[in-house]
């Protein structure tokens, strides 16, 4: 396996090129915009990704299409699959793209998750409101991320305002968990189904966006194998090939799906420095054939993101500890986008609350209360 | 500082690119080869090293320029230094280019190394045999590298044929030093003359050219700050900017200067996964004015080089342990080319013993005697 094509030049693709090339395997990406991030590490294809000829042109100069988000139409990555080899297959892009088709694969993978509807009208909303329970969320069942294509629903009196503002399109009524924390299981499932986990990452969200992350998650020992578990069931169930994260929320110890996406994830971010081998190594590793690197956590490590600019201390980083692994991933700055992040592995738990302390100063108090981040009893 | 230039395509270079994009700095790599294997991970200026309207362009689209290795020519970078910010400046590449220069600035230093003389003829070879003692080696004052452009003098009998082999240039004559083992310092000096420095490093050479390195080297943490101590004698002296490593002579305890590299270092690959910050990414640091990261070492690596061609067991790495990181630098194979390296980290030192058995595997027998390498007492 000589040369790994990735769809998507965002910061996702840029990371995995990087680690591709640290194993000695060239990478082309697939943009529309030349200028993209993972541009500046790798050579650039552009074009469209429904333009089929210039598909065509891409995936005859690699052995393995992979790809790092989901917003590749189904019909593109079946046609390169035809010519080329694909990893992750079609079934799971299908399924990260829809999220009724995720609810219902979980279901039958006999997955805890929140009660859930489908809704295609006001009347199966105002439904699936009495059935589920309010308040809950109603979500598109497709092109939702960061906490868009969504919207929290009180009552059957907000019903009407919320499909109109959603644009009236298929959605997924969800209830409302009353979470302690959100985990996330991030693993790896190679050619052969052999499977391999990361420790279970504990998230903290803002507004739908990851604001950090904390790994191995603390107290989360106890809650390892059946997390796994679960994950497996799902991944086998699609041959999953490459890395893959289910998203869970923590209900007083219980587990509850929140959200499968088959690719890299942003909660692994911690592994390029907290772990022994990163999940875009192991994401190589894994569609390429090579065996996958060992998941050991190395210490305790806390990732914060870096939202929408380069935030005063890291501009002035002389302040900064130096045990602070900073990535910048070369993106123009814009509200909310995520355009870096940082890393800091402690030896010791105790010591990476103190890491906490750093990070707030670097992302910013709003970002990062310590008092609410070290409380594993929050609800929201 | 947005973008920096790096003379040289080399695995060096792209190492420097590969740290340099997670900073989310740019590099723009000067080679002569388009095909060069840091083009690989960053844009190529094609052009030669003497070639000036090329090298102002190629500074022109930077805000720093640093290079990876002693070709250089010093009239060239004098050339950018005019325009351009440059580091290390061009004292230090001087130095590195010329081995007499180096021993005078290492006398000049008061810093201990083997008896030499300098050697410009036939006659004064022979009084610098008499003088220095047999056996020894003459060495090119330039253009001398893993191994090639030195022969070994065991007597004044063999003074005329060496003469002759060297191509009848400049010559530095040292004593050959019966040495318990080699080590070497690498740190890192910032614009404000800060210095930060790594755990010596115990490295084992063959014909010339680096086998393998352990690190921290066993039972040398009493050489340490002697070992630091003499390094920044040098590049105080120097004001020299970026990554260095002195490469040292163990004798019983007493450490002589072999040879002072004003750049990266190729017994620092193990910093990649065995220290809280690479010697590339620090190097990058220094040179853009960012603060160091820390370099402690995270447990005990060892690190082979991989020579020639890929090694059997790395064509078939089933069998390898999941803890190996395998770097391969995307060069054509040929006979003792570096064109990759592997590091095991491992949390206990005993541990790091048997990481050696699997090194043998890796790189074979022939550069990898485990009794030869375990004893601190071995001479040559």
């Amino acid at each position: 396996m000589n040369r790994v094509g990735i769809i998507g030049g965002g910061q996702l693709g840029r990371m995995l090129a990087q680690a591709s090339a640290e194993l000695g395997i060239e990478c082309l990406i697939l943009d529309p915009d030349p200028a993209c991030c993972a541009g500046q590490v790798a050579p650039v294809h552009v074009g469209s990704l429904d333009d089929m000829p210039c598909l065509a042109a891409f995936a005859e100069q690699v052995d393995v299409v992979t790809y790092e988000h989901e917003n590749v139409p189904t019909e593109s990555l079946e046609v390169i699959a035809e010519s080329t080899d694909v990893a992750p297959g079609v079934t799971s892009l299908k399924l990260s793209q829809d999220r009724l088709l995720e609810r219902s694969l979980l279901s039958a993978c006999e997955v805890d998750q929140p009660k859930h509807a489908s809704v295609d009208g006001l009347s199966t909303l105002n439904d699936a409101i009495k059935h589920v329970g309010a308040p809950g969320f109603l979500k598109r069942r497709r092109g939702g991320y960061d906490g868009r294509g969504q919207t929290l629903v009180q009552s059957t009196d907000d019903a009407a305002e919320a499909w109109n503002l959603l644009g009236s399109t298929n959605c997924v009524y969800e209830a409302l968990v009353s979470f302690d924390r959100e985990l996330s299981i991030l693993g790896l499932r190679d050619r052969s189904g052999h499977k391999l986990f990361y420790p279970l990452i504990e998230s903290l969200h803002d507004g739908g966006i990851l604001i950090r992350t904390r790994a191995p998650a603390p107290g989360a020992i106890e809650l390892q194998s059946g997390a796994e578990e679960i994950a497996s069931r799902v991944v086998d169930t699609l041959d999953h090939v490459g890395a893959f994260a289910l998203e869970l929320f923590d209900v007083g110890g219980r587990l509850l799906a929140n959200e499968f996406a088959g690719r890299v994830h942003n909660t692994g971010h911690w592994t390029i420095e907290g772990a022994e081998t990163s999940q875009f190594s192991n994401h190589i590793r894994a569609i390429t054939g090579m065996p996958l690197g060992a998941t050991a956590a190395t210490g305790f490590a806390i990732t914060a993101n870096v939202l929408g600019e380069i935030p005063g201390p890291l501009q002035h980083p002389e302040t900064l500890p130096p045990n602070l692994h900073v990535h910048l991933y070369g993106k123009k700055p814009a509200p909310r986008r995520k355009i870096g992040h940082a890393t800091i592995v402690c030896a010791k738990e105790l010591d990476a609350l103190d890491a906490v302390g750093v990070m707030t100063s670097l992302i910013g108090p709003r970002h990062l209360d310590v008092n609410e981040f070290d409380a594993p009893a929050r609800k929201r």
